[in-house]
């Protein structure tokens, strides 16, 4: 009866620890939002289907899961859904038949061994069930007929008896498995009108429209919630986790992509996270290199060799560029950016005079010149901001600015944070021209990094800093009332509930890693005292229980 | 193309206030679960289908939202499934068929209108199809008999040309969507494996048993997550809405009950929504009642004739009870009920006495009697604590005691928090002998009172508390140290993003409600000073760039 519980691969139990660990970055990230005038919203885990599909490509609409209508849920589906299993059934069957008939025919012509009988069988065959077939099998139609008459042909033209039970039931069953598969999507729109969350961007852009008249623009928001992928789980890659957010929508000033690098720079220096780098580049530098070098379609090949310049050194991805078909006049002209280096206000001349022909890349350079230059005003606390033009991310998606966050050298982490500025993301759902910028940070990443480099606070695991062992009833109800007195404080404090052994009680306070243990036994009630043994540095101190302030200021 | 954009029934998007406001309390909550040693954990969102399905009574199960699996979902349909529907087509339409070759028999025995037809044919055709048709429609089988009959009758047999069109058909339909009704939970089955979490108790009791080997017991656990119900949507009830528990689990001692009534106390009082009562009940008293009484049967409808009492008196509390068929032997013994009032140490009295012969009305008298003792002893801050023995919720739950809260007098809102001691909860999952008591915070309805009192902070509504209107690229990158100055002193702080007109910027300053607007124009750039206008009280005031901190020590 009972059952050995489990949950879904992909998902995580997350124990008090890791909650702890997991709150306090939110709790930075959520204050530095914050002190940047960012608000927060949320909104529901399920959005309608129609929200969602269609905004993140095919391969992103596979990736949604999608949420059964409750109730009768088939009364929705087109009762010809069903009809149509048994029609392919029916259609393979009476392809076999002719089959069979044309071979009794051919026998009777005494013509039985004709080679061409598979072939003329064929011929005939293909064009008359073209219609019947395709419309369930799109594409392949022809491949069953052959099926069928190659297992006809090959079981000694019918004598073989097993023939429809071993060779004809396979066939029917991958042919309504084919069909099946292109009834999926149609049957799903059926069956489910609902769909859980796949990021926090297209619910913030169907929030905006739906609340614009409510919204004092620019609006700036944030927002953490978990989102949903049906990904194949890996190591790192789980179908649910956190997204967090800060977005601001109706202004095209630059100063907000100069302020979401401060925004990056003040969030990891306060997680003691020193040594980032805030990678900048832009959509238009990307859009005027592709121009410049006559390359439109094999920017992304271009970008992913250039990336490995370090690595693989010019002569390295001059090769993996031929090899991706750019040409030499190309890989040529694109030789400023290989030899790109030194310190940003150097890269960006560089950049200015490659671009200087594209309309698109000056305007590129000039805008990140603006990032650039106003940062080196404005000084960073602890990280570093680099260009980088290899830097493509949802290239598709970004029209301006571009980001990404490195974690420190020497931690092989991917990164830890992006964002970017995209020109219309409201179009979607009706409300033109507003231009959006935002980033967003990578929680598991950062916890992970966090974990590995030691960073965070020590006290974050002491979820009880005090517990009074329990001597029995009356010493109980003192105890008691030197606990209330301590979480009135704000003291995290608990009475052991029950009079178990000293030992067990010791024990419970050890696993939880308590630094401060009560003891209120019956000389203490007999001299209103309290004895508290110090469970880290050893000793213990005795206090009056009308003085318990005494050990709270020592706490 | 552009979709007018909308979010699912029963769901809501918070605006920036409204998630101030529900954090204000989570937070307020928080604080106190960890003051009282409990440690928070998060579960995934859905969870597998067996971990759910069958804990919460049929009609839960029905209200459960199942996630559809990822890729082909349809795989994994039983192929017997979609030939069922046409195998129903076919019976209906065979039976028609024999209906008219009967009636041709009768035409030609010249008995065409003999009035027997009609039995002969439902007495010969009903036991025939019994079987056949049985498996799609169980029970009513007969009935569809009986309609295509009526339908071939009613057509003058069959003359009328129009009845397969315009009757059979939606007889067709009807049986099909019945089949369907049968067939839904089974198919629900093969499509679909996960599905949301209905409540946070089932899903804490999986990660009790399936953790039990990392957790130190008693262990104290709260948990603050959305939970989603598939539930018809009304005023004030949502179909995803945020759960709130505290739970202790591996201690039957009554000190946790003690404490649970003292965390209700503190978070209430510590929201300044003072006045609530907390209502104490024992599912031992309740079934020592009815033991006492005799009418095990009857105990819900005598309690909730008795929570009438207030209402209608003692007459009108008797005549429903008679109404319900309680027996006036019944209503005379627990007559000292009706006269339960004064102080909960009177009241106990009285219990005592009528329970004296029940050993499990017995006991729970001495639990709730400790309890009340003990709170005696301890005190409340701002809530009132009362007995009440009508209080049944969960009763299928709840093993000992039971809580629920009330909203202070004068505000007219359903409960606001509830919950109780359950013996066996991890037994579901293998885990048996583990006692729990738990309370939760119903943070709708929290969130309802506290605005209808105006309870709420009135800064929660200051998401910027400084706005530095923009005049200009100088201008602005002057301002943007000031603003950096102070967002690190901790001050929500923006600067404006474009160099609008004075009056726009003015007017967002207003809209977002901030308290100083900080001016930086050419003049103060000059003189290197800032004005700061005071949005409240009026006035202004000027502060050198180079000690913003007077600015600060101000705000």
């Amino acid at each position: 009866m009972a059952q050995k519980p489990s949950i879904p691969k992909g998902t995580r139990d997350f124990s008090p620890s890791e909650v702890n660990k997991r709150n306090y970055i939110f709790d930075v990230v959520k204050k530095h939002f914050q002190t940047y005038g960012f608000q927060p919203i949320e909104t529901p885990s399920f959005e309608n289907s129609e929200t969602l599909m269609g905004k993140y490509g095919d391969e992103g609409d596979r990736l949604i899961f999608k949420i059964l209508n409750s109730g009768d849920f088939l009364n929705k589906v087109d009762p010809g859904f069903f009809k149509e299993y048994v029609q392919v059934e029916i259609i393979l069957k009476d392809i076999y038949s002719e089959i069979k008939l044309r071979a009794e025919s051919f026998k009777e012509l005494d013509d039985y061994s004709n080679r061409n009988f598979t072939q003329e069988t064929k011929d005939f065959l293909i064009p008359e069930y073209k219609d019947r077939l395709a419309s369930f099998s799109p594409g392949d139609y022809s491949y069953y007929i052959e099926r069928l008459l190659n297992l006809y042909v090959h079981s000694n033209f019918g004598d073989n008896e097993d023939i429809e039970t071993f060779g004809l039931l396979p066939i029917l069953k991958e042919a309504f498995g084919n069909f099946l598969k292109h009834q999926t999507s149609k049957i799903s729109f059926s069956i489910s009108e609902k769909a859980l969350r796949y990021d926090l961007t297209v619910p913030f852009a169907r929030y905006v429209v739906m609340h614009q008249n409510e919204l004092d623009f620019p609006f700036k928001r944030y927002q953490i919630q978990p989102v949903w992928r049906a990904d194949r789980p890996q190591k790192g890659r789980f179908r649910e986790f956190f997204q967090c957010d800060a977005d601001v929508v109706g202004s095209d000033s630059l100063l907000q992509e100069v302020e979401l690098v401060q925004l990056y720079d003040a969030v990891f220096t306060d997680l003691k996270l020193e040594g980032v780098t805030i990678k900048l580049n832009n959509r238009k530098i990307l859009a005027g290199i592709a121009e410049v070098i006559g390359e439109r379609d094999k920017l992304i090949d271009f970008t992913v060799a250039l990336d490995k310049l370090d690595k693989i050194g010019i002569e390295g991805i001059s090769k993996e560029m031929r090899e991706k078909g750019i040409s030499d006049a190309a890989i040529e002209k694109a030789a400023p950016l290989f030899a790109l280096r030194g310190s940003n206000l150097e890269q960006l001349s560089v950049l200015s005079d490659l671009l200087k022909d594209s309309e698109e890349g000056a305007k590129g350079v000039g805008e990140l010149s603006f990032i650039i230059t106003t940062m080196e005003e404005l000084g960073l606390q602890s990280a570093n901001l680099k260009i980088d033009v290899t830097l493509a991310r949802g290239l598709n998606y970004y029209t301006g600015a571009i980001f990404e966050v490195a974690a420190p050298e020497g931690v092989s982490m991917g990164s830890i944070g992006g964002g970017g500025r995209y020109d219309d993301l409201t179009g979607i759902f009706g409300l033109k021209d507003v231009s959006g910028v935002g980033i967003s940070f990578g929680l598991d990443r950062i916890y992970l990094v966090l974990e590995e480099l030691g960073l965070f606070p020590e006290a974050i695991d002491q979820s009880l800093q005090v517990l009074c062992v329990n001597f029995g009833d009356r010493e109980a109800l003192t105890s008691l009332k030197l606990v209330n007195r301590l979480r009135k404080a704000g003291v995290k404090c608990d009475l052991y509930p029950s009079n178990a052994k000293m030992q067990k009680q010791m024990k419970y306070a050890n696993n939880r890693n308590v630094p401060f243990v009560v003891l209120i036994g019956e000389q203490e009630l007999a001299s209103n005292s309290f004895v508290v043994k110090d469970m880290v540095k050893g000793g213990q101190e005795t206090y009056s229980l009308d003085k318990p302030e005494d050990f709270l200021n020592n706490l």
